[in-house]
């Protein structure tokens, strides 16, 4: 693997947003949320896949506007805001809507932040790990661009890849945070065409052809099945209903941007941040405080015969520390040879490793 | 089936609870949720397995005490409260507890109430149903009473089988609320022993047997497996870990109460409410309100090739009507037998059919 520091790494993402007519802000949380991802091992989620979803749904396909404004929508409550993004880039819609999540909950034990008329935040799972770095239980849904995925005993694919993203922190307890986090179909569409490329099969009860009939050919994929049959499906609809309260119009338009209309086909955003100390009975076990007795549980868990186990957010954390020893980002060839491209395309040097 | 009034069923549940020691409250609340159940079809959680809970945990092995006084623990946050419910009977805990978190999400957009040292609320989905109804967005999960579910990759049962419940308000769009309400386990016990007594063979991915390996063999079977490989494991850990900040203990210890010594062994509940109001945008398309883009959206994912699907929580509204029209609630003989038994052992007389 090839080492890039963050700061040319940033520094190059950064600058192929403002090309795309972004704002230096905008450009630079959408940069830090890249290098969030690759940092933490997600090789799917970092600046090529980010610029990608640009050209295929953003700022090009009229997805999402560079420079929009949010709203706050007023409403009576006081833990509870809603804003309306206006198309906004969503690393930066995200990384805000956290931020006054926490300051909700820091002063009411529990903060949300709903958001409607966006457009994609690259990966949930990067904010609730910071969040839960800084203290606090986070969690997010959103609706996924394109609705991929049929319902449970379906055909027609009407809903998201909806991902759900929780973490926890654990830090003191575990040296990590623990993070949850993954999307509702039992596979991504990427997955689908990579097996393909490669005359693979797929896991069992992963997708379906175009009668409804779950299939391990990739060749006859039609759409995607959520996992966990109808619990995976409940988890799925869970996003499109919020999203449907929130403001989010019919799954089938999402993605489908209709520039000069006023079709909503954007995807919408939820937040909610918990104080720990909120939750506290202040009573734990043995005279332990709260992250001992978190840290208790979790010994307790993984103890005799579940040596074996992991827990989520420890893939994560052990890629972040590797990163860290290594000094920066770890890129492949390819990757690297790709985000060259971007550089050669901007008139930057190519990036070098370390 | 034989149809019973609600009330005699509930007369008669609610004095096998005070027979027990519960005051009338207590009685009367967990009559009603044993009714709640039996009115929306389920037959897994009824007024017999509530009492069979209480032979097997509660007042008489020490886990739960009939009167105990729930004390709200200070803290210095607004939309989240903390109660020790003591030990006291479930039903009344989580009524109590939604009732509060409803005031709070009225002021604040969102309420929270977690509560420590708590015993069996028997059906999440009777809470977040009546929530829904009453026009809120309900969530609750807790840790169950033993742990019989092994972590994803282990073979010690270490988790419970940790149930999540989902409501959301749906009646004015489809006639019912939306509930989305399982255990993380692929199947319960209880289905494990029926099927060993039908002599059938288990789902793939549902058990595992004293090696860790997965078995369809229910004499074979040593323990349960999350739903979903490792997401299932994801869902069941988020219950550990909310009840471990809680101030749960060990969840090996939980169920097994130890009378006498300071041995913590209770579960914990978490309650959400959220109202609709603070998470929305305003902002519907083609003119419509909240809720009929609500509805807009759950057609466009129940559309054509979908027609087979059925949504969460609409097998419990088609039951719930059966009751209506019966004028009571549907028991088999068998379970009719053995409510009659109940009866006879409390001098009453037997439950007669309408």
């Amino acid at each position: 693997m090839n080492v890039i520091s963050v700061e040319s790494h940033n520094k190059l993402v950064q600058a192929a947003y403002e090309a795309r007519g972004f704002q230096a802000d905008e450009a630079r949380a959408a940069a830090e949320m890249c290098a969030a991802a690759t940092w933490h091992g997600n090789r799917t989620h970092n600046a090529l896949k980010a610029l990608h979803l640009d050209d295929l749904f953003g700022s090009v396909a009229g997805g999402c506007v560079p420079g929009a404004e949010i709203e706050v929508v007023e409403n009576r409550f006081s833990a509870a805001e809603t804003w309306n993004s206006n198309k906004k880039l969503g690393q930066a819609v995200a990384k805000q809507a956290f931020e006054r999540a926490i300051e909700l909950a820091e002063k009411h034990g529990v903060g949300i932040v709903s958001v409607d008329n966006c457009f994609h935040y690259l990966w949930g799972g990067g904010y609730v790990i910071e969040a839960a770095k800084r203290g606090y239980i986070a969690y997010t849904n959103c609706t996924s661009t394109l609705a991929e995925v049929v319902p449970f005993c379906g055909k027609t694919p009407t809903l998201g890849t909806n991902p759900h993203s929780w973490g926890f922190p654990t830090t003191d307890a575990l040296g990590y945070p623990i993070c949850i986090d993954w999307a509702t179909s039992t596979v991504a569409m990427g997955r689908v065409q990579q097996l393909k490329r490669e005359g693979k099969e797929l896991p069992q009860l992963a997708a379906v052809d175009s009668d409804g009939k779950p299939t391990i050919d990739p060749n006859e994929v039609s759409a995607l099945l959520p996992f966990g049959a109808h619990k995976g499906y409940g988890l799925s609809l869970i996003n499109e209903i919020t999203a449907a309260f929130i403001g989010g119009s019919l799954p089938t338009l999402r993605g489908h941007a209709q520039p000069g209309t006023d079709v909503k086909t954007t995807t919408a955003f939820f937040f909610q941040i918990i104080h720990p100390d909120a939750i506290s009975g202040g009573a734990f076990a043995d005279g332990k405080d709260q992250s001992g007795n978190v840290k208790a549980v979790l010994e307790n868990i993984l103890g005799e015969g579940n040596r074996n186990c992991i827990l989520p957010g420890q893939l994560e954390a052990e890629a972040a520390k590797k990163s860290e020893e290594a000094g920066g980002l770890l890129f492949s060839d390819a990757e690297l040879a790709e985000l060259n491209e971007i550089a050669a395309s901007l008139g930057f040097e190519p990036l070098s490793a370390i």
